[in-house]
């Protein structure tokens, strides 16, 4: 019976390349991999023939495997490689099945294949990761001068440009690329230590044939097996987590800023995206909605994994099981969802004009900041404080003008006056342009530690 | 691109029939259901023709679809629906074409489907549960008093029998498939009300539609759309994750059980079951392993599907697309646990003369909160508490005999002389079978609840 | 040591009365309410004197106790209760000693006291949550003619009114109350079973013993102990995150209606309250902000319980520990949120004016359901739906009107016109207060719904 | 009103000595540090006078405030920080107050707090998990060659030695050190942005400010302001998480193997530890115990941590004041599980005898695994699996011996005396000794990449 809910929900959930690296034929030909680099190890070791290894190698193709028959025979004994080992072994010549699956155990060759797919499935999130951080940097540049309204707790509170908001979007998608690509680089191992760990069928050669299955799959080699102990399944799924995070925000923002009401970005549209069957006009944020739909998952999976990581002694019942599908699904979502936020960045379209008009409908309230500034440096802190707060309850109440407002108080009008403070100049003071503090400074610094950044994650900074 | 991990690890995680009800093809059949059942409420209503609604019930054939094409189609709306419309649409003339989808919006379609979805899967488990429920009954039955260690943090503590820990699984299932009966009876609604809520297509007709929409699908009529009102799903799903719990509990105790070291209870084995690849003389729970693979993967998507429920206006912007696969693998992975738990139990082993054994092995120190007892009586709470717990730990030191050890201790031996107490009459006092206190009574009130209790989960008490 | 993070932030997270309920000292107190309780039980049995029972009671008083004590001393057994027995028995008599406790383990002081708790806190969660109803009630009833843009996916979509918005709430929490209520009423029992469930101290008698304690503690008597069977504790947590998820909901809607661009509604403000230090102009919606904050972290604490569950055979080792303060801080915050959300909602600023304003900016383009409906009857299927898309797109690109587009198009037009629909009829039938189709119904059905409900909840219906 | 369950189950969760550093008044006085360093560095910036500096680093004193009046003020904002900066600006001189808060955000100063709060707290974690591992160290050094039975999913499998199992446990810990570590050295960030991250009040000096804030508070300088960019908290909570996955596979690991059954360690004694009320003779796992209750927790805050992350525009409604007691309770419970795992390990008593015991039980049945080995290499693949699994069937229903029913049966006995293999030399072959393949070299990888570590976990290898 196949698994549930697999297709019919794909467009939203398979996005972008990372479920096929996730895919059960992947899993399959991943756990072959795995079958073959042992026999590869073994043989350079003298363990095995070149010949034994050269029919392994040629048998160990996912095509030749029943996907169906292996899943359904999992069930005699909780996971599939022995029916997997058996089938591999039937396809070779008899001298050659001695050396199929030498020394290990099936958890060795699972969890190596788990490791092994997030090698090939990761980097391809790195890779729209990348895409989405060179896009947010694209838009800090273009848009840095781009005022808008800066929002807190939903309110508009201070102004801000939109080359700000990408920039923040920018840092954190090059942390999160950042601890995944640290990940992948030096926390995927093998794992291989046999029914417990000792890999006692090997002799003394043991740590020797793991030193060389790991070159040979070109996966970290561990400082012993790692049956029990699952930190490189927590390390990488957190890393998951955390990029899954920074494009829930990313998502989250767009979302807010496609509202009717606010519409200071649109999502590209074409080919009847983000339409509605019943409602024409709709152009919904379909790609920032469908990355949401993604990632509002991941924390529920992370705690699973993480969970999970309690086993008993040298191997485990139940939790170990529990990791599959589930590092599956984390890694199919957060790769769908990185797909998701690029396509959609790369087209983001700004609605500058908006932008400006939806912070000058905030008036010069905004800047209620900025004028207490100037008043606590002229008047002193407590005057400076009461001043700008009764004429902001005051404009607040009168949908008026804070400037007129304060003036409008003969108290802080005369202060203002012996303080040689001009009402003209004073609204010269709160231009927004002349209100974005280190604005420029911040998004400098994103831009340039964004180009440290290698296509892989990494950075050289 | 088909969803990951599919059908590799089916036999675990798929196990029974469950899996079947919440597959791609159920799912699809389940909202071409909800299109027919609409058409049928609006003629009723003399909103559509008699054709239209046959050519549309005609129509409605899971395998008349593409499901891969759906999927992919979803990608565009964020939803399967809409392409699903249209292909049914283009598969009626066109004068049954308005009746299609008249007056839901997306969410009514897939919201009702999944209600279906439910109300077609969770008998299935409800069933399993029963079995389940059932062989626990004749275990409490059967082994009412096959006397056996208690355990209270991996300690043995007191004499129970095998029947009362079966009576507690018991009582338990029976409460689990009452919550989920329940469920199924008084809480799945269908879900209708246009784009949002108001039923605007249908002028004055929406609450009749609405009525006879829920009559022809056997699902409920809610007081009012729930688009964002999301409880139906934490309800359907906090009692299926009461049932996984529960059958968490059973597996953790047949693993603890299984042990070697305690070898109290076997699964039944056969056709390779449980075998090791590596070690041909293990046994392994295989049944309780997968069940806990599967049970401990239900928290974090619970966690999800409440998270979930915080959903925006009138529909919600990715909340509600987290709900379909994490509610999907829900009832599969519950399902699974149920079909695991129901044949392990069934066919269970016990050994009761190593379940004697083992509590022999105990001593009598199993039995110091009796002795506490006796002592206390005779010779008040505070001399009765003192005597017996010296005489425990200088038993425990000495691997000795916990009554040798109390009058051993002269002052002790001289209390209990002086109130009449002897060594042999208090011996005879701690055989285990005097010492089950109300064991028997609690094992015929769970049998007796379970009497009441239909195959459907319901209870009539 | 104290527990951290207590105090600073309890402004926020232990608001309303819940918070004292489940304090420390009422922690106490519970667990010597359930001492108190067993010695009146056995003096109903006569396995207790009068004099005994009644040196108990005087005893039982937290302020006579040291929690600080007690909580250090929970080290060197795991739990609180052996040094409470030791303290409480120190109180009383000598001859009063051997009534305290007896037949008891700690785990059954510790879950009757937990359940004790539940019943004196819940009752308060559900009064707010009856004011938060009947403020729903009221809001339903006062605006169920004003008027607003129904919103999906965050975007416009079709006219609804506040009325409508308010009653979706209202039947929400009222769900989320009958389902509350039927857990205190119907789910919290005594748990009394001794050290593995046997009683075997109280011989035969212990049974009875049970059903005096559930009686003297007005708690439920289960069918069996349920020291390793939790289902009391996922049914009852279950059901305050379901409230929990409605009072989100709620935050989630007033957080998104009071955005500055949309301004629809207002947190009551007075004493300083949603102010912000450096933007004295702002009017955070503090209430809803700190319900969010409190709601957000119930599904984690709920995935806990439920994870906990697996317990080991007769007492668990560790899971039961994890339920203690998780559960306590499962209460405050749904306590809290709900007294957030009651108080806001009391005194919410609905502003029927800009409701209107906001609906009118989405121009007639909000009402192309309506017109694809009108159109569909008039013209047929595939015109009326190419027709209405059609003038959409172009209505959208242009910001102009959607029915001047439509006749804008010749084709559109000719097929109108020889309908004989005319412009000036299909204009007057967009207006939004005739597009509102089941709107005043569903909102009578909530309000009668809501009629049926008790302040404790529970329906009469 | 206090938060509940403070202090009653403090023994339990607030073990060592992090609660301390994460308690409501570590929170006061790390807050107070903040404002103290921000007005130390716009000292040094020329923008607060050296009086006014002095003035408020005096004030600064947790003590001086009250955290109950504070925690009961955060309910008008929303946090405590407004009434902080209110009762610190009345604390000192009126020309000071200027430069109190000058330039911050109420999220500065609290995010901040939480930074130093995590820079003090988690090194008293790491020099607790720096002694567990050390006393793994020890275990593996001294038990190198204990042999004991390898359990896999709680069978007995293949042996192992004590050593072996401790070395896995001490690998792992290095591994969670050195994230923790990491996270402390490079990942804790000042926040310092202003109301929405453009520190407009400073004008052009805000990035200096931030520069010189980060120095005196020696935390990082970050890449620019993170308040609703959240990766260092979901760094910092899955480094905690990871350690206390750790943390929890040893607890589990020390419950089964003090199982009465089993029996091959017990926990440290004395002082009344580990006792049972009702049961005298118990010696309770009470520090593995407490852990695992620590470390069930985790999962569940760590998911609400990483939900959380989901933030608003430029400061977030809710999400983020989910974080606060989430991330103090995870320190907290990390911090209790490392010092309860690291005080039973110091202590840990181990039974070598009756692991060997254990071992023996099992039979030579735990040697089908190198027997096999042995018997693939002399007979092929085939007729060395089938010889081996029959006798293995056959020892199993006889509780025979593996060798034994290995030359019971003639076929096989002909083919070993055929090719040379006489009984007694496979007898000697499977001495247990004899089968622990890479063990020691394990046990030495271990050690050695133990000695690269720091006590404050950094690996120099």
């Amino acid at each position: 019976m196949k698994r549930a809910g697999a297709e019919i929900f794909a467009g939203v959930f398979s996005r972008g390349d990372v479920a096929r690296e996730v895919s059960d034929t992947a899993w399959l030909q991943a756990m072959l991999d795995v079958e073959a680099g042992l026999s590869r190890a073994l043989c350079r070791a003298g363990l095995a023939s070149v010949e034994a290894t050269r029919a392994i190698a040629a048998a160990a193709r996912a095509e030749s495997f029943d996907v169906g028959e292996l899943g359904a025979a999992s069930a005699a004994t909780g996971n599939p490689v022995p029916a997997l080992v058996r089938a591999l072994g039937a396809a070779v010549p008899e001298d050659a099945r001695a050396a199929v699956h030498r020394g290990a155990t099936s958890q060795d060759v699972l969890d190596t294949a788990m490791m092994l797919l997030a090698k090939r499935a990761v980097p391809i999130v790195l890779e729209d990761l990348a895409k989405a951080a060179d896009a947010c940097a694209a838009l800090a540049q273009r848009h840095r001068g781009t005022v808008m309204a800066g929002r807190t707790l939903l309110q508009r509170a201070v102004p801000i440009t939109f080359g700000l908001k990408a920039a923040g979007w920018l840092a954190a998608l090059d942390q999160a690329r950042s601890r995944l690509s640290d990940v992948v680089r030096t926390r995927l191992p093998i794992q291989f230590g046999g029914a417990a760990g000792t890999l006692a069928p090997l002799g003394d050669r043991g740590v020797e044939i793991a030193h060389l299955l790991a070159e040979e799959l070109d996966l970290l080699e561990p400082v012993l097996p790692w049956h029990t102990a699952r930190l490189p399944i927590v390390d990488l799924a957190a890393a998951l987590a955390g990029a899954s995070a920074v494009l829930g925000k990313i998502a989250r923002d767009v979302t807010l800023l496609a509202q009717s009401e606010v519409a200071e970005v649109r999502e590209p549209g074409g080919a009847g995206r983000g339409g509605s069957s019943t409602m024409p006009h709709k152009r919904n944020p379909v790609g920032a909605v469908a990355a949401l739909g993604c990632v509002r998952r991941v924390p529920g999976l992370l705690a699973t994994l993480v969970a999970a990581a309690e086993q008993e002694h040298e191997r485990a019942a139940g939790a170990w099981h529990a990791e599959w599908e589930t590092l599956t699904d984390l890694m199919r979502l957060t790769g769908s969802a990185a797909a998701w936020i690029h396509e959609l960045l790369a087209d983001l379209e700004v609605d500058a004009e908006r932008m400006r008009a939806n912070l000058r409908e905030g008036g010069d309230m905004l800047l209620s900041e900025r004028l207490m500034t100037l008043l606590v440096d002229a008047l002193g802190h407590d005057r400076g404080h009461g001043f700008v707060r009764d004429a902001s309850l005051r404009a607040a109440r009168t949908d008026g003008h804070l400037v007129e407002a304060l003036f409008a108080d003969p108290a802080a009008a005369a202060a203002l006056t012996a303080a040689g403070i001009r009402r003209d100049r004073l609204e010269a003071a709160l231009d927004p342009l002349d209100c974005l503090g280190s604005t420029e400074a911040w998004i400098d610094r994103a831009l340039a530690a964004h180009a440290t950044h290698g296509t892989d994650g990494e950075s050289s900074a």
